[in-house]
């Protein structure tokens, strides 16, 4: 029977191996599979306006390709259709695009600039013809070549790069188009009005699109960005006094509070180009046209510093070495207090400009805080370095102390600059607003 | 005689007041040229490459206009010449292209992504063709709108935005183009071939300008400023003694130092896509083709943290409450030495990157900061709070005295990482070094 079963596992052998492999294959595969879905899955979730901006550019290119099939309008814009196609992929690219106001940026320097370089374009051809049969195509380069390096260099200025930098790329794009392409085609005008009307189709479609469906500003993820960070960092502070001096009795809660404040330190880059971006947009929502952009920059530097001030602080977290229980006892109850305050303190803040209501409450806490302070200071003063303890010991407890200090002028400062916040963008006091609920309410 | 002067200042009057006006006017325009050339002037001092680059695109553009002006060539590529033109100014997009890496793979990516949308556009022409006349159209939309909207989504992936976001923009431009002018055109083959022979040339000419003439890497940028990162904290914390602990006899000498630590606080994006674009490049210089430059990014994050810290540092140095004289000669000299020793730390283990040599005497300069750790925590042990100071008064210098001592410890990471980087990257030895030096003198 031994004997029997061992070659029956032989001749199964090869069969029995392929199909594992198979079967082990088969899995993998569809691990994998599960994996890239989890992970396409997790992406929508996190933000689903990138599942709705892919549907967008889907949308903005199907009406395109329905419009270029329909033949009266294929007659009026000929091949130059592609054109528009190219405006559509082009303007909606999506780390801009998905914002309006890149939109309608991009849009508006794409017109102008193919504008403006198509008359320089016909006039450097009309130059160049003078200069005869040989002399033509020289001139011709000497021109592409200074207009090229001019405005390349153009766009390292500061201010021309905020603003008009896709403009300088479309006009070095377009005049060295017709230069070089006049010298063979002689319908350059019609050519021109036709590429100008298709570019129009396109940038109309995306604007239409992008506007129409879902909209997503600029301004307003400034502005719920800039709630969010200050949000971020009112957690920390919430959290920080519990899990600072409570550090024996640790529980195993979600400590995801205290990584929030990490994000907070990189924005700075997205957090510009967003306020570039919204300069662009029209009046939408809550925002009026003139809306004071640029306050959000302000908040926004105050609110990385902070958040460098909480990363030091942080440090101090996790240190094993905790001064003696009789110093922590002396500071503990103002040094929570001060954290606590601050962190409510922000956390008002950040709903004044979500909810964009002049910020009230906050006053109270800011006060609270300052108490705190004061609280502190005399606890400090009273330290004697008598019983079997010094500096050294208490010196990590003592630098929290003092750093939580420095938050608190910190929140301070932002406090101040989203007032001022309020008052350029004329935020409504929550009178105004109960006055208005009621008078709905009335009528 | 008073009377006739007045009648002739009332006669001169008009035509004074006209040239007054004429001559502040000029004398405006003479300032605005004066700025604007200023600033022109400032702006290629700060980083010649700008300059040198805006040539480059100039160059790169009048040699395709000479190719395109030669009628054989011409009659090769036909209109679709004006693709070169279109792949030359947008893969030498500045803030990328400047660089070799982003050439490259912008080159690279542009190529593939024509090839793979063009054969799929050509079938989805086939798959339409199937339903007739009618139904032709309608597929051929949905098709557009699933391959757009499928694409886009997929930019979203960190992995793809990284390293194939601008393959992916081609694939759907080219494929929208091919699926809606295929409606029309019929030598959809033809065109395939001329455009991808055109962007052929377009894309070699970049490579070969931007390798050719003053080359820009994006490795070598990233290795520099890394290097110059550290250095900047390293000037901070080697003066950071002087102007903390001398601030009475304040002198009015440059502090610029005291700034540059600010820059880096931000430059994480900055060095993340150079990282990215590093790796497309080819063997240059002293770097092999699989350089480490992801250990890059990880010194830098440490750099940033030790950025933050001296942020947090930075805030003490102007309060105007000083530590009693008594405990600041205590912690002076510590303090001072370990903020100097820290500094020169950092500033060989800068040189040492910036040379490609195995950092070694930072070492000493570690221990040494050790040491003077040591000696700061036995003049803290020595505190007493009894003549007339208490602890209140002595925190500000106190802190101070302990965000250096995590300062140490931010700058022991460092070493280690740029060792970390040392070994991937097998840096030579300054022995290895003297003698290769030795030889060739022999030789």
């Amino acid at each position: 029977m031994e004997i029997d079963q061992s070659a029956m596992q032989e001749k199964a052998g090869p069969l029995t191996r392929a199909r594992g492999l198979l079967k082990a294959l088969l899995g993998m595969a569809e691990a994998e599979i599960l994996r890239v879905a989890k992970s396409i899955k997790k992406l929508g979730k996190d933000d689903p306006r990138r599942i709705i901006h892919s549907l967008k550019v889907g949308l903005a290119l199907t009406l395109l390709s329905l419009i270029y099939y329909l033949r009266p309008l294929y007659d009026g814009f000929g091949t130059a259709g592609i054109w528009a196609v190219l405006t559509v992929v082009v303007v909606f690219e999506f780390t801009v695009g998905k914002l309006i106001g890149g939109t309608v940026s991009k849009s508006l320097n794409r017109g102008f600039a193919t504008l403006v370089a198509g008359a320089l374009g016909l006039g450097a051809q009309q130059l160049a013809s003078l200069f005869g049969d040989k002399g033509d195509p020289i001139v011709l380069a000497i021109l592409i070549f200074l207009l090229a390096a001019v405005s390349t260099f153009m766009r390292f200025f500061p201010q021309i790069k905020a603003r008009y930098d896709y403009g300088v790329l479309i006009f070095i794009l377009t005049f060295s188009l017709i230069a070089i392409s006049g010298f063979r085609v002689e319908e350059l005008l019609q050519m021109a009005r036709q590429r100008l009307s298709t570019i129009i189709v396109g940038g109309a479609t995306c604007i239409v699109v992008s506007i129409c469906i879902c909209p997503v500003w600029a301004g307003e993820t400034l502005h719920n960005s800039v709630a969010a960070n200050i949000e971020k960092l009112a957690s920390y502070l919430e959290g920080f006094g519990g899990e600072y001096f409570q550090s024996c009795e640790r529980s195993n809660s979600d400590k995801s509070f205290l990584q929030g404040y990490k994000n907070v330190l990189n924005s700075k880059s997205t957090e510009e180009s967003m306020a570039n971006l919204a300069r662009w947009e029209p009046r939408h929502g809550r925002f009026r046209s003139r809306h004071p952009w640029k306050q959000y920059l302000k908040i926004g530097a105050l609110t990385r510093q902070c958040a460098c001030h909480i990363e030091t602080l942080n440090g101090y977290i996790n240190t094993d070495i905790h001064a003696p229980l009789e110093f922590r006892c002396k500071v503990q109850e103002p040094c929570t207090q001060i954290s606590a305050e601050c962190g409510k303190a922000l956390k008002s803040l950040a709903s004044a400009i979500k909810t964009t209501t002049v910020p009230s409450s906050e006053n109270v806490n800011v006060e609270n805080s300052k108490t705190a302070v004061q609280d502190l200071k005399i606890a400090l003063k009273a330290v004697s370095l008598e019983h079997d303890q010094d500096l050294l010991q208490i010196l990590p407890a003592a630098t929290v102390a003092s750093i939580l200090v420095e938050i608190v002028l910190c929140v301070e400062k932002i406090s101040e600059s989203v007032h001022g916040l309020s008052n350029l963008a004329h935020f409504k006091s929550v009178e105004q607003l109960c006055h208005q609920r009621n008078r709905t309410e009335e009528a």
